[in-house]
């Protein structure tokens, strides 16, 4: 029985073309990740370097094998850093996305002035101005899911760089394979005009309001970037190089040409090494979240008296937090559902500095009644007869 | 009143001798860790290294100012590979500890004959030869505690190595500031002469059966290496500089003369930052293991059904687990429960590779009836019927 077994799948095989290798891995984290395979549309994000271009070519290929059936858009950011080298840039994506038969939008942000405008670094505001970019390209067309091509080495050098930086285990784990980019999406399929294989008409407008807009990475658990390398090479088809990879004032590009070879002559697949490092240390931080969650609700008091209410702060319905159970959890689960609980109250953790967390956890420790606690913005943590208050104001 | 107050506590500072800042420091850790402040003997590891120098003379301090009350044994491990120039240290450490008053234990150790006939590399043996040594010692001396010297760059380096070699995060929390050295230790003070303050006569026998042998790093949280010899030059005291703290075969060594140095030119404070990071990390992996450990407990199944029964081994008294408990919880905390189920049952961890323990945990995620999963030793996992069964033979 199971030769014929073995014989019947490999007649399967053989009717269908023959796969890349680097397909076929693009293919199987594809399912792992439940991308979706047919009658909707993605966006790529591609900057016209190997990783993308590669990511491109192969999501070319599984589509014409039959494994795919999805309109793609490809989505260009020209950050305004380069000049001509940068528009040469997008000239050529818009090409390249002409020739695999995907529809292109092509943008251009002054990144430079943005980050002038802004506290934020030159890296930084390129990144922001990316997603917020790609992010507007999937709900103009319609998009659930936004692809983008970060490899193991990509991942390598953002450990290393928030290692140096003093990240806890969150940090560490570094980018993940899917994230939320946008809450709430409302899309407007009704808008776009579809120009390739896969029209508009064939794809259901998803009631996106129900689907946050995903941010996929499916090269980053197992494409190296060399392998993007030899894939656009297999394929006979060029990448551009961007200067600013090679600018060894950016912190990445350092640890890209200085510290990761250096630490190589340690251990030779440390590339791996630190991939699968971030791996588990990101099953540890979501396993944490999810005991903090349950600790933040085991913690949580029924506030009877109407007086200590009124410190709760009424528009709030943040419920007061019981300091008996938060000092019987680790210290670690207590951080961090005291961290959540500031985050649920303030509408995000902005400004917030380790010195604020650290004062709101010694208010639990000191035996006092009374004592407040100020955060930037306003707000303040109080502790009144054992129970922890949120004041907004 | 606060003046007053100020003035007061002035004036108890001045009765005493004034303390150096690295004391100081010293003394706060001390308090931290809930160290013995008198009517004791601890054990300190002196290898003649400014770290274990700097220790020394810093409790010697401490005792001089009144502050410690505790006889110290100084214990120094030749480790026999550095001919005489391990015997000059010995001489010296020896000496050392005539002049601070202290009771002497030196030993010498073949470790690279230990390292020969084992499968240890010769770090690894010597740290093995040492810290019997030093666990020996303090049941010579009915010593409830042994302290060495390890500093935040010790640290530092263990995270770097550990990170190189793919760690998850208990591996990059890096050493402990406190940790069990040997469990149930019988402490034979009445064989041992003090010829020193603190005699014998003064120091309660401990039950040490109920007692563990700790082992503490007082200057592990705080202590820069630089600072440590600095405080031997304020002191006066030269230290011993180990020829093999400048070999760069050892990966311990490169990574100290080449890696952190690389590394603090992204951020000068790369030590701190390191040390950070291994600090929360450990704090977030012993919250692990104590939700792991409910989990395990949660997972627990109650088998009444005496056939069931004897597939647990009979000799054997680990419980069943409930396989649908452990799908529920996030794969983190499963993997860790699975960890410390199968530790248990075999009593350690020896010869278990990551493969193995993926083996059973896929044991779970398939949907078939029963199967099992081979351990080495003999020993296996069996599932039947939703439960897990642990079966030592």
């Amino acid at each position: 029985v199971r030769s014929t077994e073995r014989e019947r799948s490999d007649l399967s095989e053989r009717a269908r073309p023959r796969l890349s290798n680097f397909a076929r891995r693009l293919f199987a984290e594809w399912e792992r990740l439940s991308l979706p395979v047919r009658d909707e549309r993605v966006v790529c994000g591609v900057s016209g370097g190997a990783d993308s271009v590669a990511l491109l070519l192969a999501v070319d290929e599984l589509r014409k094998a039959g494994r795919l059936a999805l309109g793609v858009t490809v989505a260009h950011l020209d950050h305004g850093l380069r000049g001509a080298a940068g528009e040469a840039d997008a000239v050529w994506v818009r090409e390249l996305a002409r020739e695999s038969g995907c529809e292109c939008v092509v943008a251009r942000a002054d990144v430079g002035e943005r980050a002038a405008a802004s506290a934020d670094n030159l890296e930084q505001a390129a990144r922001r101005a990316r997603y917020k970019f790609l992010g507007s390209t999937a709900r103009a067309c319609g998009a659930r899911f936004v692809l983008v091509a970060h490899t193991m080495d990509d991942q390598a050098e953002t450990v290393l760089l928030r290692l140096m930086r003093g990240s806890g285990g969150a940090g560490l784990g570094g980018m993940k394979t899917m994230r939320v980019l946008e809450e709430n999406v409302v899309a407007q399929v009704e808008d776009v005009a579809f120009d390739e294989a896969g029209s508009a008409a064939a794809m259901p407008s998803f009631d996106s309001s129900s689907h946050p807009l995903m941010l996929a990475r499916p090269l980053l658990r197992w494409a190296r970037r060399v392998e993007t390398e030899d894939y656009c090479a297999a394929r006979q088809v060029d990448f551009r190089n961007d200067a600013m990879n090679a600018d060894e004032r950016f912190a990445r590009v350092r640890v890209r040409h200085q510290l990761l070879p250096l630490m190589a002559s340690f251990n030779p697949r440390i590339v791996e090494a630190l991939a699968r490092t971030s791996s588990l240390l990101r099953d540890e931080a979501s396993a944490l979240e999810v005991v903090a969650g349950e600790l933040l609700k085991a913690a949580s008091a029924e506030v009877e008296n109407v007086d200590e209410r009124t410190l709760d702060g009424e528009t709030n319905n943040l419920p007061a937090l019981r300091v008996d159970v938060l000092l019987d959890a680790p210290v670690a689960l207590r951080r961090l559902a005291l961290r959540r609980w500031i985050e649920r109250g303030r509408g995000g953790l902005r400004r917030l500095e380790l010195a604020h967390l650290e004062a709101v956890e010694n208010l639990l420790a000191g035996e006092r009644g009374g004592r407040t606690i100020q955060l930037p913005g306003g707000a303040s943590v109080v502790r009144k007869r054992g129970l922890l208050y949120f004041k907004p104001y």
